[in-house]
């Protein structure tokens, strides 16, 4: 394996050409697309071909719109107070429901409560009739050969009920086009298959598969395919047969084992390698047998917005539509986000409401980071021309939830604990309108992001190194201006996390030069990297001296399973993550975990719901179980005002 | 049949308190939720039961992020281009591309791109590398034990992503709940049976299968049941065994056949009958052996909004979820709309966007307007309290589109044609991005909507008396002020409709006294009114004598359904609605129907779009299809400036 053997060097088209180019080239044309004739019950979603005209009118035939009877209006004229008309069953009148055909010599509707009846077969009424009244005239919803619904529609409920009444049973539509997805790759297994050391669940192509149902299209989703040169012509040859629009899944770099575009080049033809896009840059655009055919990288957010810039719009175009756009919101941006003049660049932003202030704050940018795009509430896209945008600047947001959730959720920024997520949690499972949405950057971040107006609140574990005291003297330092509270939270046990039966004997940080131990630590302005530095300065031992103190990790977890994995041997946090990942714990400190909050925001409801939650036996039950833990004055509330 | 039989009188309660009462009684405690274990890859748009917490860490080893090299990064130290080191291949380093797992003693990658060949076995390299540099960490994505996504939570194709990533193969989510659903009613037939006089075509049901459906619940129809208290109990009786939540059809009123209410108490509990709601007034909110009723009324508005009311948040209460909320948005109310403080009313509504306003005006209010739903924009709800809004008001609308489809609407108010929807249909069909949306008041209605600034432009056919000219002095009189344009549109015949075979040997108006016919006439405002007028005046026929002359019908294809239905015997109107209803047409004049539009509007991309459409091919083809019409001058464009 040799550098000369891999094309290192992709395109860098722009996004916007490269589909162009692609939809020029593989996208059908709007008259050559397959239909089909459904029935109409079965139309939910489905998008008409052509123009829908009423078959019959409805209603169709004119119709009493009241229980009542129907008279000859001219019998009726004249009628008053002081002049009531007696009408006589059969002769002047007969009964009818809401519905009931009116039928000759009858003109008009008298309602029942308009009736006082004389005998079994005598009404009197005090006003006339007008013709036609009561009535509703044939026609009077739908008319025969009115059109109901235009072609390229998607059928809706209410549609169903239209087509229905105007006599149309069955119904031209589009048909749904077939997506063929190939997953590839030696290292990739199929759900639930036993894990070997290197192995990567293959989930991509299932994320393909529900965005092609949300988009109308059929997904035909292959067995994964080894990276065999042979096999996976076979299959692709296969496939070009089976779909209408094919996807291969990873192998669309240059590596060495990246087949993908040279068997497309030997099948048919290579429109595009490489896009001006991040992530998503290693695409492959290409048509085989007049069949398009998409290389999507295997970075699960490179394989998403691949498959949203490229196979979204194609899917769409096979049933005669366009992709719906996302609904878009000004947002400022909480942090400078740098990015390349060579890439547009789509980041994961999460969404806070704060003071009537929506505030965007990016996630994590790695191509590999699935959960950035389970977490996010929209996307930001970035213009290839632009080198990003910095911190307080306004920008639109492409909106993934709705404005109504973002209205309702508590911004918490600051120190991670595993009883953020039990919150979380609890606040959906109560059914609860309100959300709790929590950003990990720190106690100090969070204390910053208080003092910006990013946040409603901000988990904190802060030692004052003077006193030995928690939380009060940083609030006040740095937050003085402002009318602060504290949500007293838990008392918990920070330690140090080792691998379980302590094989090297770990007693304390005297440990890690002498016995040549990797450390990790937590990022700067983290609660627990404070206590690292405490303790380090307790014992007179210089930072420089930790192996493995710059390796940062942004929450407790990250540090358990870096130590889980071997790739470390200690680290602090809490009891909790050790215990989540089956480590030793050895315990070191007792630490004051709080909520810092602004005063004027514990009058919202959402807020008094938190606290609500936090008091709650459920919280505590689960807190409980974690361990760790002490709960003693949990959800008080101190002003500082 | 007699009054003392009918039971004429509802409550009128509260929606919010009906729906309170019947949520409190009649929905499940979230905790006796009925739950099923499915596979993930099956899980799209389900709706977790419990939280997700992961099984394995994603990467679940320590990954190369780049295609290049694992090295020792201390073999690496110092390296510049002043002095550059050498690695050896098995010695220094290992090949491996991205996502290949990093073994000791290695720990660091350096990419493909930072590499110098010296031979096949060696690289140079001009800079160091740092510990863990290109190397994603084993959880960097997703952390063992890490909450994925929360309980109630509806799992999108991402997180089938991150689920399967994270190892979970099988889901706790809740079942999806089935609803019952029977239609009612002697007179009501299936879709596609034989039509009789009085046959109504069954579509409720069809409508709250769909809504079931994008509920998550799962609907179950049954065949319709005549109005039969014996067979209705029998079919009620089975239908609770069978389902979760149960919908009765019509039948739900107080009329002689409406068992629904009698048969609810016979075998359960009637909890409310009567809501103070327009439309959806006679529903009936019941429980029979714990299971939830509702008897909904006929009306398809009716329906539609007494199922959205009372069913919807039911089938999502059984989900552990509450429905979404629709968007809202500022719209300005065009015209007065009157409401009773007996009722909510709920007002389905048609949206605007012209010069930055967005204009809301009232479609049909009648509950058995099916197409006022196909065609809102969106709802206005007007509560109880109050007796309507103002023309000129501010309110929120309840969108039922996308903003950015109103956003590239024309909005035409003015005169009918069919060609009108020729031209909606060709503007889909081009799949252009654009929309027109044709609201039908007359044609001076039209011009008053240009005055306001409610319409981009308005279709009129308004005759000048005095010397027979069309449209432009319409303009000038009452748009002086405004810099006005006038797209031409086409001539068209007018004449009077009349049944096939002309039975009743039609000439003119002076027959309509004579033989003692029905006249059907179109709306103040409308140019085809001021047609009958001119041609009334002409022959010195008082309108007063002309029986029939206040009938209005505000479509040429409504007055010719009521001439084809023999509830009238002629009316004026144009040739292609006299042909689509199978009548005959007697011409009486030509006239010109033209397209007023503000000279500034002509600079839109839309309105070009409009002109190009009307230019097309397609469209006069079209035209020339339903015959009638000359379009000489179609497209051009006149200013008055």
């Amino acid at each position: 394996m040799k550098i000369h053997e891999r094309n290192v060097y992709l395109s860098n088209l722009e996004v916007d050409k490269a589909l162009e180019l692609f939809m020029d080239r593989a996208a059908p044309d709007i008259k050559d697309l397959k239909k089909e004739v459904i029935n109409t019950v079965n139309s939910l979603g489905r998008i008409t071909s052509e123009p829908v005209f009423a078959k019959y009118s409805s209603p169709n035939y004119n119709a009493s719109a009241m229980d009542g009877i129907a008279v000859r209006a001219k019998d009726t004229f004249g009628a008053s107070e002081g002049n009531p008309i007696q009408l006589k069953l059969n002769e002047n009148f007969v009964f009818l429901d809401t519905g009931d055909p009116i039928c000759e010599p009858f003109n008009a509707v008298i309602m029942i409560e308009d009736l006082v009846e004389i005998d079994e077969n005598t009404f009197e009424i005090i006003k006339g009739a007008a013709p036609w009244q009561h009535i509703r005239p044939i026609g009077e919803d739908i008319v025969a050969r009115e059109l109901i619904i235009t072609a390229n529609h998607e059928i809706r409920p209410v549609d169903l009920g239209a087509l229905l009444s105007g006599g149309i049973t069955e119904i031209n539509v589009y048909q749904q086009p077939r997506i063929g997805l190939i997953p590839t790759g030696s290292e990739i297994i199929e759900p639930g298959a036993p894990m070997k050391v290197d192995s990567i669940i293959e989930s991509n192509s299932w994320v393909f598969a529900g965005m092609t149902r949300q988009l109308g299209g059929i997904p035909c989703r292959y067995q994964p395919v080894a990276d065999d040169y042979q096999l996976l012509k076979e299959k692709i040859s296969l496939a070009v047969q089976e779909n209408d629009i094919l996807i291969v899944n990873a192998g669309s770099s240059a590596g060495s084992e990246d087949y993908t575009v040279n068997l497309i080049r030997e099948l048919g033809e290579v429109l595009v390698h490489g896009i001006a896009a991040k992530p998503g840059k290693p695409t492959i655009l290409g048509i085989i047998e007049g069949k398009p055919i998409i290389g999507i990288p295997g970075y699960p957010v490179s394989a998403f917005f691949a498959f949203e810039t490229f196979a979204s719009p194609l899917i769409k175009a096979f049933q005669g539509q366009r992709p719906k756009e996302r609904p878009l919101v000004e947002a400022v941006v909480s942090k400078r986000i740098v990015s390349s003049l060579q890439n547009r660049e789509y980041v994961r932003m999460k969404l806070g409401k704060v003071d009537h202030k929506l505030i965007a704050t990016p996630l994590n940018r790695g191509a590999g980071m699935t959960m950035s795009l389970v977490r996010a509430d929209g996307i930001l896209v970035i213009p290839q021309e632009s080198e990003g945008v910095e911190g307080g600047e306004q920008v639109q947001i492409e909106l993934l939830k709705s404005m109504d959730e973002i209205d309702h959720t508590i911004v918490s920024i600051g120190s991670h604990d595993l009883l953020l997520d039990i919150i979380v949690n609890l606040m959906q499972e109560v059914n609860s309108p309100y959300f709790l949405a929590s950003a990990h950057v720190g106690s100090l971040g969070g204390i910053m992001a208080l003092k910006r107006g990013e946040a409603h609140l901000a988990p904190i574990h802060l030692l004052d190194e003077r006193d030995g005291s928690y939380n009060v003297s940083y609030i006040k330092r740095y937050l003085g201006d402002m009318d602060m509270s504290l949500i007293k939270g838990v008392k918990r046990i920070q330690g140090f996390m080792v691998k379980q039966g302590n094989p090297k004997g770990i007693r304390g940080f005297n440990d890690i030069k002498e016995k040549d131990l990797q450390f990790v630590n937590r990022q700067k302005g983290a609660g627990t990297r404070l206590l690292v530095d405490y303790q380090l300065k307790g014992l007179g031992i210089n930072p420089g001296e930790i192996s493995g103190y710059d390796r940062e990790m942004t929450t407790h977890m990250a540090v358990a399973a870096a130590i889980s994995s071997n790739s470390a041997d200690l680290g602090m946090g809490v009891l909790s993550a050790a215990r989540a990942m089956g480590l030793d714990f050895i315990p070191l400190a007792e630490e004051s975990y709080d909520f810092a909050i602004p005063t004027r925001y514990l009058r919202l409801d959402m807020i008094k719901e938190f606290i609500r939650t936090l008091q709650s036996p459920e919280f505590k039950a689960a807190l409980h179980q974690l361990g760790g833990y002490k709960l003693d004055e949990i959800g008080e509330v101190n002003s500082f005002s």
